[in-house]
């Protein structure tokens, strides 16, 4: 199938909604688009724009969900294909991250439409409302209302830290709707994201097939020692919470480090936060608290990791006499990706000519969520340095195209073309 | 020489002291005593008080400082020796860090006149402005005025957090007097003193005679890594500022326990403070600062320590790629105390039949800044648990009268009965 996928009309689209919520950087291209700001009312009407420009029927959920459908004659009520990603952004963030995969979703279709494809499903363009969370949310907001993991009235009632509730954020906006879209009726699900990795670029391929997203745990742990004082405490008498908890840094960072060497090569594990008190020079730390981050496509070699950060725990108490606790707030399992979409993905590249390589996700997706209630798949397209959340990110227009290619040959073999 | 020390006449001045500015603690006896605050004043006018009840002629400097003379006819114009400490607390403070020396100075004399001991220099009893420093400066405020190191007028002009400058503080509770007491005055000058550590406890010794008080450096440190996402960062691309500072505390841990198994058992060194940023549990952390405190009775010593943490850190920049820096903005070299001073406690220690025992002290005193104007001594009273700076902190009344004596007797043979 030859997909006549336009490379500069989706670069004027991801550019024309570059502009919404632009920051003036030094350097790169950056944006900064919040839930329910003036940038997202922007950015959400120049997407019902085009979708509307390309022929399709746009909806708007209770959630502030974007749904655009292509819908051809006759094809009756068979459930639909979705693909789409998010258009709001962290603070300062770049221009890809989110409005490729959304505005790769409406080129497809517009492909499509253009090389005469007639699908036996209708197709779905779907943008989510506030993917990367710190608003209203920790993230991926409008994916957990669309696969029903949380409920319409639930997500309305959440508030910011002003006390400003979802519901009205979205009324401000104009972008409060009805109902919501439902994931679990999609026959399948795509996303198109970038990598924000730098695998693609050192392998010297354009396109990422993604066979799972890592679990995430997050751990919180605390190390009590005694706090004293610098000066009169010889060093034998202390027990330096500090001290100890930088042992539990490095154990922590080899436990992922000695997966990584052994059969598990997505494992990552992170101490990102760590607090002390009472954080004086002249003090002997009393008391850190830290979070640790453990992911994997494996749930039992996450669970390993975190076995191995207890076991650190239990050394550091009988060796350094610290009281510790670890517990488990967040956890949430790897999402294996539908072998069903994975292949479509595959044969769409084989098709184009378009290289393709398996790889997993690191960080978390709408299609998490998505996965939950029907069949899902992703796609990555390449990170220069593997920059993200940054004015510096960075893809190519061709590679963007290429992405956007695959994208739209596998919604056509999944539409059942 | 026997001299006739009273512990309850002691005991009842420190109890009493330890009224003004008293905390509501469930466990031991705290109190609050900030500079220029009410519980100052009271505590000050109480010290007046019994200063005049034992015959002394009372004098207030600018900076606060308080002087009572004992000046027996017929001495002439010889120079005194002096001893006393400090009365204002650290935030929850204990009740005998500092009242100790002050109470046990006054009842030194108490107890030299009615031993009818005939002295021919004068002996001054003196409490310094704000030791703990916290409000008007970091500490040692009214002995660096005395020493001449800091001068008055620039002391006045010392300002707390909301603007209210050292002088007019003093004026509101009554206390800013005329010229300043001046230590290079003094003949000889000695200071009691709660040990804060638990070495004369572990010891079973009641008093301990200070060799030497260590000098302190202060080094700021900073590891700049590559702040990243905590899921797409396998860990062979990292560049972790918190687990490279992981290194560097535990590298500065092994330096001055390393030099406590070789010839400096006096040695410590602290990572007290440690800050991350971004801190956030999913990002990579990209900066971490830190404060590093280095004690010891050697110089020499002192920095060899420093040393090998430069070292820790360039072996972090070549392993670990991350780029450090250290710079050190406190270095206050060790004070040796005078052979004179410690003789005249030893010996005083030896005419009353109570043990004294040689040791250095790791926390700061007012006594580092009068020893570098005249010969100066310190001695030391146990405290329970080595605890000090909380309302647990405890001396035994039996050893604060023990110490008192071995004062008491250090004073008459510095004073030449």
């Amino acid at each position: 199938m030859d997909l006549p996928v336009s490379q500069e009309r989706l670069r004027e689209d991801i550019e024309r909604n570059a502009e919404f919520g632009a920051v003036d950087v030094p350097e790169g291209r950056g944006r900064t688009v919040r839930t329910g700001s003036d940038a997202d009312r922007r950015a959400r009407d120049y997407l019902v724009e085009r979708l509307e420009d390309a022929g399709l029927d746009v909806r708007i959920d209770a959630a502030g969900n974007v749904g655009g459908r292509w819908s051809p004659l006759g094809i009756g009520d068979a459930a639909p294909v979705a693909a789409g990603s998010h258009l709001d952004s962290v603070p300062e963030g770049g221009i890809f991250d989110g409005p490729l995969g959304v505005y790769a979703a409406l080129e497809a279709v517009r492909a499509m439409r253009e090389a005469d494809v007639s699908p036996e499903r209708p197709v779905d363009v779907v943008s989510f409302t506030e993917e990367e969370g710190g608003r209203f949310a920790s993230g991926l907001l409008g994916s957990s209302v669309a696969a029903g993991r949380r409920g319409v009235e639930d997500a309305l009632e959440l508030h910011d830290g002003e006390g400003v509730a979802l519901g009205d954020a979205l009324d401000g906006i104009g972008y409060r709707g009805d109902g919501r879209l439902d994931a679990a009726a999609w026959d399948a699900w795509l996303e198109l994201h970038v990598e924000q990795s730098e695998r693609l670029e050192d392998a010297g391929v354009p396109v990422g097939v993604v066979t799972t997203i890592t679990g995430i745990t997050h751990c919180e742990v605390t190390v009590a020692g005694e706090a004293n004082h610098a000066g009169s405490t010889p060093m034998g008498d202390r027990t330096d919470a500090l001290a100890a908890a930088s042992e539990f840094v490095l154990d922590a960072e080899r436990a992922a480090t000695g997966r990584v060497a052994a059969d598990s090569p997505a494992a990552v594990g992170t101490v990102g936060s760590l607090d002390v008190s009472p954080n004086a020079t002249n003090v002997v730390p009393g008391r850190v608290e830290m979070g640790l981050d453990v992911r994997d496509v494996d749930a039992a070699s996450m669970d390993a990791v975190v076995d191995r950060a207890e076991e650190s725990l239990a050394r550091l108490e009988r060796e350094r006499g610290v009281e510790t606790a670890l517990s488990r707030p967040f956890d949430l399992a790897p999402t294996p990706m539908d072998d069903r979409c994975r292949e479509a993905l595959h044969g769409a590249g084989d098709d184009a000519g378009i290289e393709t390589l398996d790889m997993h996700s690191g960080a978390a997706h709408d299609t998490m969520h998505v996965a939950e209630v029907t069949d899902a798949g992703m796609l990555f397209a390449p990170s220069r340095d593997g920059i993200s959340h940054n004015p510096l990110e960075w893809t190519d227009w061709a590679d963007c195209a290429a992405a956007t290619t695959v994208l739209a040959g596998a919604l056509a073999r999944l539409a059942g073309d």
